[in-house]
């Protein structure tokens, strides 16, 4: 039985000193715009007037999905065992773009279909070789989900432990676009066409497809959008799962989590349905390409921070963010006031 | 006599080499989106088909503004030399971004209104002690327009003698939205209205003031649109001739360039009026703020990378967007290709 550990409040004493700073560094009040507000968001999930978010870690859960024999991705699953090894040999866009940002990366197989057990640098928390079909039936049992979830707060844990400030979720899964999109239609209670789009690269035939899929599956599973545990359930991927997990053990020790696009969103939502009081501790990164990330953010109250037509996934807009939370904290602690800096404040 | 150096065109051979590259690198084709054609851009500009942008330095050109006497801005001319010895302690958003991105600032005194001659660690290039009134007649003479252009060549030419990569523009000067929007005006042939904005924070009277005295600067001075230098003359900042200097300077030796914010691309406008073969070697960093900036990018067929709300001028966006283009330039360098990580592409 999963136990979901409590959120705290968002510190409201260390925004009001962050804010009260940001009003006294030389530049017009503002001038900053989101790297002011970001600063203060920060503050408040840390609990700490002058974040530091220098220890940084990019957390990839890598899972298979039971629905890629539907046809829905221009890949096949083999892809999902390549790139782990990929990203375990430093080769792939998130270890160029984690390094760049100084942040380490860590690759958990929480699914993948794969045997990986003697694969060494990876985090071994397999739930089952992929998912169940969800245009079939449940993609898993609740009893997997819970174990997927509960590999998530272990793994963040255990980096915690190693000392972390800030976190980001990657995805790796051939097919994932399409429980994620089945997630948000209904946890947004948007129309399945409303939120798919092309994933890796889907032809119009095979898109109408893909929405068709997930119609059924919506249709055949009869998911609760009250329930979260039973959306993830039914539509859900062990990394989404996975992810889920990772950002409720974040947020409950205030480490602020960035989101990557669509499949870390998707895992956003039913975190937010698990543990609404994880809302505070996200923070998002980019618009993807993906249809359906715009909604996800939208209910979410999220606004991300650039949109650069990117929709890669495995964390690398959450990589690439980084760098602008990092910004906002170092503007914060580092830039002189008015009075150290003998400026002339606004006449 | 001014005399602008010849610019090369783009690099058609190292463009195509690295977009052949990034459909080989592990990633759906397309999925890095921006970052992708960036780099190929970036590849274009340096002629290297992997390029480099490891040395980087931004250069913020600092001056006064005679019109600054109209009321025009929130604070007072005594500023920019303060905040010149803020930049020079370390002490502005300029050198905790700069210092982020891993970049040397370099501050130069175009015409500045105070006496700065003994300041160490400063370029001193003063033309002289702020401009002209604009509303009263031309703001600088044309042998000023010319020297303070040369003054961006030379400073521009000093630090590639030094190892310089990419650079980025930045400005000081109290007042400068105010020739920024005339320039913004008469190069895109637009209203001063619809591109004049509210600077470091004027409030509805102010602007409308501030609208008032531009559209009276534009006709007094009968700024020709197809003479940049005229309209520069008429309507400029020191700083912003610097800023054209250094621009058509750094694409002279194939490096590429970031604009900031407002004052960079009234900047970049008179640039690429001087000089049209700057276009390929411009980088947009972030969507300002400040009114004008979208008809400015428009004109120049740029696009910003983010919108963060900035508008505080100083290189303080360009100096974000250069972990951008690292990542454009680490991914396309750094990650792996199918066949080196023996991952399957599209079926």
């Amino acid at each position: 039985m999963l136990t979901l550990p409590v959120i705290p409040e968002p510190d409201a004493i260390s925004a009001a000193a962050a804010a009260a700073r940001q009003a006294r560094l030389t530049k017009p009040t503002g001038s900053l715009g989101v790297l002011e507000s970001l600063s203060v968001r920060l503050a408040a999930a840390s609990a700490r007037s002058s974040p530091d978010i220098s220890r940084k870690a990019v957390i990839v859960m890598a899972g298979d999905h039971g629905v890629a024999l539907e046809g829905v991705s221009a890949y096949p699953s083999e892809v999902t065992p390549q790139m782990v090894l990929n990203f375990l040999h430093g080769g792939a866009a998130i270890n160029v773009l984690a390094r760049q940002a100084g942040a380490r990366v860590v690759i958990v197989d929480v699914g993948v279909m794969a045997p990986l057990d003697n694969v060494p640098g990876l985090v071994h928390r397999k739930v089952a070789p992929g998912t169940a079909n969800l245009a079939k039936g449940p993609a898993m049992t609740r009893a997997q989900a819970e174990q997927a979830v509960q590999a998530g707060l272990d793994v963040v844990r255990d980096e915690i432990s190693k000392g972390l400030d800030l976190v980001a979720t990657g995805d790796m899964g051939i097919g994932n676009t399409t429980p994620s999109s089945a997630i948000t239609a209904v946890l947004c209670g948007l129309p399945v066409l409303q939120v798919t789009g092309r994933g890796t690269g889907l032809d119009d035939a095979a898109l109408a497809h893909k929405v068709q899929i997930i119609e059924q599956a919506i249709a055949l599973n009869h998911p609760n959008p009250l329930d979260a545990m039973d959306v993830l359930c039914k539509l859900g991927g062990f990394e989404i799962a996975g992810l889920a997990g990772v950002i409720i053990g974040a947020a409950a020790v205030r480490v602020p989590v960035v989101i990557d696009g669509f499949i870390s969103g998707a895992a956003a939502l039913i975190a937010a349905g698990l543990a609404p009081r994880v809302k505070p501790y996200l923070f998002a990164s980019h618009q993807s390409v993906e249809l359906g990330h715009r909604a996800i953010l939208e209910k979410l109250g999220l606004r991300p921070l650039f949109d650069l037509e990117m929709r890669l996934g495995e964390g690398s807009g959450a990589a690439l963010a980084f760098h602008i939370l990092e910004a906002a904290v170092r503007t914060l602690n580092e830039m002189a006031t008015f009075s150290e800096a003998g400026v002339s404040d606004k006449e």
